[in-house]
């Protein structure tokens, strides 16, 4: 005997085009990123398996995800301009629109009605309704005489809020969305040269936006907007060994583990470890490669590190403890991202020319399972629907 | 026109017995007790909605709640020794078993496989599977000469851990479920006098008993079990002032931001707040009367503190900037608890007396919703799955 659940239209009494679907909960699900093929994964994390193909996305690359409230929807944001809501309890491309030419990352509103796309082209941040994508209000990234800037590092924040970062104009703002027709914008200006990314402290205190055209971080305390951005970290993003820099190290790889910031050391193999009461450095871990994603395992106990070319075959495990390296792992080859299940027992491996996930026990620290994918190249968890600043 | 989903029972290629239900999320979910009439009532947190009640539960007197993996199911924990899982996409109950005469508390495993109860009668901890609520394994509390000791404060902990307290025998028990019929035990003795309750921080790394014969609390660092317990926070519990103590506050009552731990003070009217790297008390924050539970919003910004008699009527909020009350609510007759949004953006009163939940903006501290429910008692929301210790 088995239990289906059928989906009806129910019209003037009457049924029709029943659709089955399985009775789901919506905690342990996620998506993977097919970046090539331009299709997301919709996956099971208890069962560890692959539960659909959603197909027909745009460009993927440098794509991320978020979830709605209720933990049933993805939206996918690409490369391309194109945000795609995905229904993870029915398998299905719910809806997509084109809404830019060249989108760079989104973010859901703390109370989940708003989805917030920052572009490139044009240049300023567009909002739409959560349910419908309808466009509920276009926030130009105006400056000077009639430019717009490209807008990087977009994060949502407490109290209704978008934070983000306008490269070309060295500004941060503050988009207040209680009134979604008509943000309100505080601007903050000469916050340091090309913001490139940003992120938000998982507190959701602290914004920092790294800096490309000079070195240090720009740090906007969001208890207290009205003390202004300052400067933090002079020193980060010197090359001091003139390495070449293979890859920008995301800033939201970026992790918070206690009292410190784990961070990519820029185009050197060091993971930087910041005190997060007085913005120093505290220590600098020597790492196999240059560094892309500095992810701590939920309890802050481990920070998982993977690398640019020519060391993304390999995957490091700092203990947080000793504030060393204690495990070098080989899972594959090009391991481009890392998701931790949301209380930490496991972590979810893109590893992309394999052209698998590959599924590590975080306290054994081997692999438990694995499932195939065309490319992986980013994964996230439906727990991300109750966490700000992602 | 209207989509329904419908529940069939599909056997021998025959379809029978259709229920319908509403296809739906579990991210947004939550359950409210209503201990008197011994029944759960199911909620929506995003419509502010009641979903469903579902009723004879049993003593539901001191109960908590914790959700599976998926967030599909709620377990309910009564002081009775029940121990019902709830449906919560199909608003029924699924199973009840009376597993012993008097319970305390239960939690669930990081991976989410299995449920562990602790009893004051007979004195234990029982360790059930998730899915089928059969009994794996049983853990009497025994010391001295076959005596069994009342647990207390029982906390799940990464890898598959739980840890939880012999109030009779003065010791904390670490129980590994790695092989969950044979838990391996790492007992600690002569922690302190009549650990009460406990806590983990939200980190999971330390678990904090306090201690009902003297004062103080006694400290396991997760990370280095070896060091073995000690105390801090040696006038914790004493009575300078010999106030009644009209309730003992929860310990679970407990919250971190940032740096700080903030503490009901027994049987005063303060909350204390503790620099969680000294373990030293750094201030004591009057309020309104004693203290029960003390929560910060999910951002660490705000900390919300609820009453025993005969201030029950009253809520005050801290601001964690300057640490000092900056509003006082009188949200109704007898606040017991309160629950966070995952994200923040409100909180929900139970206020028994008053027979109803009221939904408050934290950015406005102003009540903008509110449901009828029969004597509610406590409130607990789906998001709690994906943390540690709880």
């Amino acid at each position: 005997m088995k239990f289906l659940l059928v989906l009806c239209v129910v019209s003037a009494g009457l049924l029709g085009g029943c659709a089955t679907a399985e009775l789901r909960g919506s905690g342990d699900l996620g998506v993977v990123i097919e970046r090539e093929a331009g299709s997301v994964l919709i996956v099971n994390t208890t069962r560890i398996a692959v539960l659909s193909r959603i197909t027909e996305l745009g460009d993927l690359s440098h794509a991320s995800v978020v979830f709605s409230r209720d933990q049933r929807y993805a939206y996918v944001f690409g490369r391309d301009g194109g945000l795609s809501k995905i229904d993870l309890l029915q398998d299905k491309l719910e809806k997509r629109i084109v809404q830019a030419g060249n989108s760079i990352g989104g973010a859901i509103s703390q109370d989940g009605r708003w989805i917030a796309v920052s572009n490139y082209t044009p240049g300023g941040v567009k909002i739409f309704a959560a349910d419908t994508l309808e466009q509920i209000a276009d926030i130009p990234a105006s400056y000077g005489e009639g430019l717009l800037s490209k807008v990087v590092g977009l994060a949502d924040a407490s109290d209704q809020r978008f934070v983000f970062s306008l490269f070309d104009a060295d500004q941060i703002w503050v988009a207040n969305l209680h009134n979604p027709q008509a943000p309100q914008i505080q601007k903050f200006s000469q916050i340091g040269k090309q913001p490139y990314d940003a992120l938000l402290t998982p507190d959701g205190r602290y914004y920092l936006a790294g800096l490309f055209g000079e070195t240090g971080l720009a740090k906007l305390d969001l208890w207290q907007p009205e003390a202004g951005v300052n400067r933090v970290l002079p020193d980060y993003g010197a090359h001091e060994e003139k390495l070449p820099v293979y890859k920008m190290p995301h800033l939201q790889g970026w992790t918070a583990s206690g009292d410190w910031l784990f961070v990519p050391a820029v185009g050197q193999h060091e993971v930087l470890v910041i005190d997060k009461h007085t913005w120093q450095l505290l220590k600098r871990i020597p790492v196999a490669g240059q560094p892309v994603f500095v992810t701590a395992r939920p309890d802050g106990r481990q920070v998982w590190v993977n690398f640019a070319l020519p060391d993304n075959q390999l995957v490091q495990v700092i203990d947080v403890k000793d504030l060393s390296v204690s495990k070098t792992l080989q899972p594959g080859k090009a391991v481009l991202h890392m998701e931790f299940s949301p209380r930490g027992e496991t972590v979810w491996l893109a590893i992309r020319d394999d052209n698998r996930v590959a599924v590590y026990d975080t306290e054994t620290l081997s692999e438990i399972g694995q499932l195939p994918a065309d490319k992986p190249s980013g994964i996230f968890f439906s727990a991300r629907a109750n966490q700000l600043g992602l």
